[in-house]
């Protein structure tokens, strides 16, 4: 330690600087996750029935509100629903029907083609969270949100290994004014990553304009033909579905692009207490939410969609990485994959406060249930913080990295004669040791996922360097990956049309920020 | 917060002395868990069948040893293995053929019966971390283990509802003579709590002290038809079996006493680099030691081990949380259940130095993965700090915590018509809420898990408390359940019984640190 560190910060020593100094880094991409394990599934075929027949029960008898949309409530009476002021109910049997022409799985382009993602199937996508208002990290606590985090949050997504996706809102830039969000954090995904990313659903108009700057992005005719956007549309539960979001929806499911249809449901407060009842719902609102998404254009692309928390019934707050949230997405899988749909759920989902150990056990069980209960799209996979009110820059790292166990559990128990290693077991024999022979020289280098992030080394040199925990180490990491960022190829034209219409648009209107 | 905290620390605010005066803390013990869910196999039977046959080889070609121990290889002789020097082979078929004595479960009883466990079947006990020579907390930092932190872990275990097992060696304490140790140990677990509990396994004499002094506890008629222990046997990977651990096991297998019987696996080191070679070297050394326990006495209780960790191939330290030892882990619970044993592995593993992040993320990964690949005993399954070297107070109440997420989702899915909840749905309709329906009303207390640890609060309520990470929360939670335990009811004669018992044999000998 003689060298003196070039900064230090709290706990945290100069050990992120240090090692930008000796190392470039490579920035890569895993291929999104194919699943070479079986699903976990909780129900029974009986169950699953008793489920789906009652989900049919509910759109039939209860029915669901399609509000301040006559458009909607027209096209659900020219498909054979029963249409009474808002509320619309659907024959047993039509939902299904109307959902057969939904594809099981989709591509996503990417600008860059070797960052394309194939969602559905066996496999898995995943993208960082959605929607916080606010940021945190060591330096600055707790703070709204700003255009300059969400480009932060962009970088972040781009050089982290296990990140297939660039997401959508990673977080609120509530320095720009509402009404032209849209387009800063467009141009943002489109210029500072290359990987696929989300459209906007904020207003109708926006979902317009975020095709028409994918227009720019990937040519007018190429957009026509393929899906360049995932995009995310809330149903407002219990059974509702407001024009805003269906105004979006209609906008990216007449382009062809897709839609992950979710309820967004805090159990005990937009459905019932039970794990039962509430996918009975869950599957009811998904099932006329792709059916609605059909009637505008059979064969739109969609995702099963299901965020589902429970609640602490004493403070009333979401709660996550519970047995019961667990529960429903282990159902809910099932429910999609007898549908033959993708399946959007889990994520990085914690209420703690900080990326302490609460948020990481919270995390954690929802990660690994994510991956069990077959999800195809995994939005929120790192960064989510405070119940989704937080985006953290030093969690985004440390959930990132832990994508990698899904990778590495993803991958299944391989059985050739290499893996049996019957002849390492025969070399070493009785009381020898493993780390010599010729089988772990082969091999030691693909055999163990390891952590980029976790401290793995003695106590005494991890105390020598400062006794740091996993939030002082991330935060270095942030700091790091951020120096070393450096933005993909585009061609120069494109990011001046995608400038120039951003800039056009944003003189078009007067700052709202409603 | 008009009225002054009784005591501040640090971060930590007065909250859990504030809540001790309050509150009087109910000791609560759950029954052990009963799995309504189904196991996750990650291997096929093809897959299986190639794993059996090579353990098979394993053993008949390449044999194990059996060191310093005369007796035992007259015994494997006498059953028709081929014995050369140490070597013992077994001749295809044989050891499975010993192995169909053992139970498929038991019942270890405690001396309070409602705390009575049965161990296999879909049942799953949960015991305290296991072995380590350090011990940390928030004010002390980390140190070496002494009696008076054993007796702490004993009462934390007795006073954790989701624990249902007193385990062993919660931490070494150091301070006492090493063959005087396991006197002290027994000593606590019989008279500071009523939970079941492990036997000393440091020596074959230990063993039989740990036998002596259960006959004082629960009368010499009772030890001898039934099990009253559970004691792990560790074999010395590559497939060795040294004489302490032998004699232990012949000492408790004599007595009809459980054993575990459990390879100690750092992949790469002990086993091969490969999961598909691990697991076939786990069941070969497994099958060879049960064999021999059913040698000693056929029906002689015991357990399938397998505590496996991968490398960090840059410093050679363990590694938890991996994908590589969870596929292991589910592996292995198939290979136990076709054998028709009861399973051991799992627990609160990390190699982080401080139950932070890394320490959650990587236990949880553990915890979840034990639970759905059918852990039967889950040994360290709170605790557990830095590869093992060191129990956590803190950790140990979080972890302890984060277990009843394992009894939430253990209860699978019901499906009566009141958990289908179409009443409610009815009655809140398309936009209600459920927070004040009558199935809400109903079933509200018992519909979801909650933390009894983690932070639930507004954001503004937990800042004015001091901003606390679960570290400070823990360490409070510490110190509260200390100054809130009561030792349970134990006959005065019993407990002077044991006293003097320990107190003759200490004085038989003298101090020894070896």
């Amino acid at each position: 330690m003689a060298e003196a560190p070039l900064r230090r910060r709290g706990r945290t020593g100069g050990g992120a600087a240090r090692r930008a100094e000796r190392t470039t880094f490579k920035i890569e991409t895993a291929k999104h996750i194919e699943r070479n394990i079986p699903n976990y599934e909780v129900l029974d075929d009986a169950a699953l029935e008793v489920i789906e027949t009652n989900a049919e029960t509910i759109l039939a008898e209860i029915g669901v509100n399609f509000v301040d949309n006559p458009a909607a409530l027209r096209r659900w009476r020219e498909a054979g629903a029963e249409v009474e002021g808002e509320r619309v109910r659907l024959p047993r049997g039509l939902a299904r029907k109307l959902i057969s022409t939904a594809p099981s799985q989709f591509t996503q382009h990417a600008r860059n083609p070797e960052k394309s993602v194939v969602i559905g199937g066996k496999n898995l996508v995943c993208a960082p969270v959605y929607g916080p208002p606010f940021v945190r990290d060591t330096e600055g606590g707790r703070r709204y949100a700003t255009m300059a985090d969400f480009e932060k949050f962009v970088k972040l997504s781009y050089m982290s290994k296990w990140l297939h996706h660039s997401g959508g809102t990673v977080c609120e830039p509530t320095d720009v004014p509402v009404n032209k969000r849209h387009l800063d954090m467009l141009l943002a995904h489109m210029t500072l990553s290359d990987k696929p990313f989300m459209g906007s659903v904020t207003d109708p108009s926006r979902a317009q304009d975020s095709v028409e700057m994918c227009e720019i992005l990937f040519g007018k005719e190429f957009v026509a033909k393929n899906t360049v956007m995932t995009s995310l549309i809330n149903i407002n539960s219990p059974l509702t579905f407001d024009d805003v979001m269906m105004g979006a929806l209609e906008v990216y499911a007449s382009n062809n692009q897709a839609c992950i249809i979710s309820p967004f449901i805090v159990g005990g407060a937009m459905a019932p207490v039970s794990v039962a009842g509430t996918l009975t719902q869950v599957l009811a609102e998904v099932m006329a939410g792709i059916a609605y998404s059909q009637l505008i254009r059979p064969g739109a692309p969609v995702i099963f969609g299901a965020f589902v928390s429970s609640i602490d019934m004493h403070s009333g707050a979401p709660t996550f990485g519970t047995p019961e949230a667990s529960l429903v997405t282990y159902g809910a899988g099932q429910l999609a994959r007898r549908l033959g749909l993708p399946f959007r759920s889990s994520g990085s989902f914690c209420g703690s406060k900080l990326p302490d150990a609460q948020a990481a056990y919270e995390t954690a069980n929802s990660l690994n249930m994510g991956l069990l209960s077959g999800v195809n799209f995994m939005l929120h996979s790192c960064g989510w913080l405070e119940g989704g009110l937080v985006a953290s820059f030093e969690k985004f790292v440390m959930d990132a990295d832990q994508l990698g166990v899904l990778h590495g559990l993803a991958k299944g128990v391989p059985i050739s004669t290499d893996d049996q290693a019957m002849d390492a077991i025969q070399e070493v024999g009785p009381g020898g040791h493993y780390l010599g022979c010729a089988h772990t020289q082969a091999n030691y280098k693909t055999a163990f996922w390891q952590s980029d992030l976790f401290d793995y080394k003695p106590f005494e040199t991890w105390e020598v360097e400062g006794a740091r925990d996993t939030m002082a180490i991330a935060s270095d990491k942030v700091d790091y990956l951020l120096a070393n960022y450096i933005r993909p190829n585009l061609d120069p034209k494109i990011k001046a049309a995608l400038e120039a219409y951003v800039d056009a648009k944003k003189d078009s209107m007067v700052d709202a920020f409603m």
